[in-house]
């Protein structure tokens, strides 16, 4: 096999390494005659085949002539050899529409570098169409495995066309035994979120939970209860109610919260906490004097720039991308069920000291 | 040259191209010895090269073990016989921390995918070692071109690697003659968001620019002028102010936007303007009635969700990522200097129609 990375055209007779001729990049014929061996012998240098017995002398000659060239190894030459590619793939789904998705590939990038791994990304927007398109794009540059993401955390089926490669699932999950994922601890989050408030002396806490059925929902009321307890603070279903989880379901929720007769909530998300700063002014109400706001997601944009700057805890996505590398390429063992990444909580100006007991 | 994509071990008997034996993907001399044909002949078909003289017949009964195996061509072998890969590299320095990056991305990787290429995305953060980094694993995967894409629309330096390939700088770009660009129309932008509150019959209307230079605040400013200048309305120094183009920025100006007695400003972005909502309510006033509000951005997450919604201006990340493939590939012309793509004006109701002259 030749690790030739163009079929050719002469050399240039001088050349640097900083302004190669763009028209012909540098080959390893030229390595090989500029260096006096066989082509095959470069070859044996750049892939560097340690079983090869090639004269330490010799070697040193190629890498001389290798730098003066500026020859660069093709490194899918290198795939062809090793079955794999050094490459691991991402398929998103919210690369475009949310600011989450970042994140993850931000984390899932860093990690895959660390490991001599790029990402090849692709960016569905939930079309399935788009995600077969990815995935078989994907094996066919035979990705050493594939991070299957959501944008937001859920179950999910697996894609027919993903079982062909090693996968990991990333803010989602599936009920089908064996699978590895990565998911947010919702639960220990929710739990976070009402314990920024029990530790400034709130005790009748308010819980605005969202009306769509999802893991968030169901963790973050668990965690919300928990924290309760572990307080002594007995649950009252009456302060739990619900709300379509964005800026207009927070405003459209506080005549109702206000009928509760507490000054602390803790909101599903940070949008949903916004559209409630909305609707507390209008009534001249102030955060967090007459009511202390607790968020979730710590959402870029939004979260630290609230007047005042909101209380909350972080979505883990950046170790959400990184775990999920990690569990691909076995450094993390895969988890009975998904694994749980911690969600660490953020204060801010929104919640302060009561002296309630 | 051999196509083959695995190192081989013994064909399994039986196969189903849905599930395939994960341990050995089928290789191409499976396929050549269902078909009946050497390999150089499977290999001939996958690679449809026309010049080859091969019956139809051959050639169909090759297609259709391919489809009774489940064989992948391998993606990195062809890009052996081509020179360069199916790969167009995408370097982006703000994924993970603004809502931006994605939709550039997400417009390049839909232009891309037309025209047969994938996009090989790295995230960069302005970090610079990152940076070359990402160039040089794309120069390594022989990508046909490379697109140099910042977050915010700024000039930039060239990155030394960066000049070993075709690259298009997407939202920046660089004073060197000649160097392929496209970038928003800042001016433009800058019009429409001034006209729109011109059409609603308002005559003083009050910038805050930004602090920071860039290319936006000169070109945003300018528009801004030329709106005016078009509505025969005298350009008043007064009426500019400049602030930190953020949310505390906005709220801090709405003292001095108060001193100007006018009931309408532009705001150099939407975060700046929800602060200045912030300011506004504070002080008792309503939007639009005593203030008509327009922005710049459209920033996700913000502007359709502030009380009441923000009108402002695009900017146009899905039409840059998609005009910078165009630009690469040849297919869009190189404009002479940078090609400035159209920042289309959204209006909400934070602008109403007023009775003034």
């Amino acid at each position: 096999m030749s690790t030739e990375n163009t079929p050719g055209g002469p050399a240039p007779a001088a050349r640097t390494p900083r302004m190669p001729d763009r028209a012909h990049p540098v080959t390893l014929r030229e390595v090989a005659e500029a260096a006096g061996v066989s082509t095959a012998t470069v070859s044996l240098v750049v892939n560097k085949k340690k079983s090869a017995r090639i004269a330490e002398e010799t070697r040193q000659r190629v890498k001389d002539a290798i730098r003066t060239l500026g020859y660069r190894p093709n490194a899918m030459a290198k795939t062809l050899v090793s079955g794999t590619s050094k490459f691991i793939g991402l398929v998103a789904d919210g690369v475009a529409t949310t600011p989450f998705a970042g994140q993850i590939i931000h984390g899932a990038q860093d990690e895959a570098w660390k490991h001599g791994y790029a990402l090849l990304i692709a960016n569905t927007e939930a079309n399935s169409e788009l995600e077969q398109d990815a995935i078989r794009m994907m094996l066919e540059y035979k990705v050493r495995g594939i991070l299957y993401s959501t944008w937001f955390h859920r179950q999910t089926d697996i894609p027919e066309q993903l079982r062909e490669a090693e996968f990991v699932l990333v803010n989602c999950f599936s009920d089908e035994p064996g699978t590895r994922a990565v998911v947010p601890d919702e639960v220990q989050g929710g739990r976070s979120a009402t314990e920024i408030l029990l530790r400034n002396g709130h005790r009748r806490i308010a819980f605005i939970n969202a009306t769509i059925p999802a893991p968030a929902k169901d963790g973050r009321l668990a965690g919300y209860r928990q924290a309760l307890e572990d307080a002594g603070v007995a649950f009252d279903p009456a302060l739990v109610m619900e709300a379509y989880p964005d800026q207009e379901g927070g405003y459209g929720a506080t005549a109702e919260l206000l009928k509760r007769d507490v000054a602390a909530v803790y909101c599903y998300n940070d949008r949903m906490a916004m559209g409630l700063y909305d609707g507390l002014r209008e009534r001249g109400l102030s955060i967090p004097d007459d009511m202390a706001v607790v968020g979730f997601d710590n959402q870029e944009v939004i979260a630290a720039h609230l007047r005042p700057p909101l209380s909350t805890v972080s979505l883990p996505h950046y170790e959400l991308g990184a775990a999920g590398v990690r569990t691909l390429l076995g450094i993390d063992a895969a988890a009975e069920g998904a694994a749980k990444i911690h969600c660490p909580p953020v204060e801010r100006a929104s919640v302060r000291a009561q002296a309630r007991a």
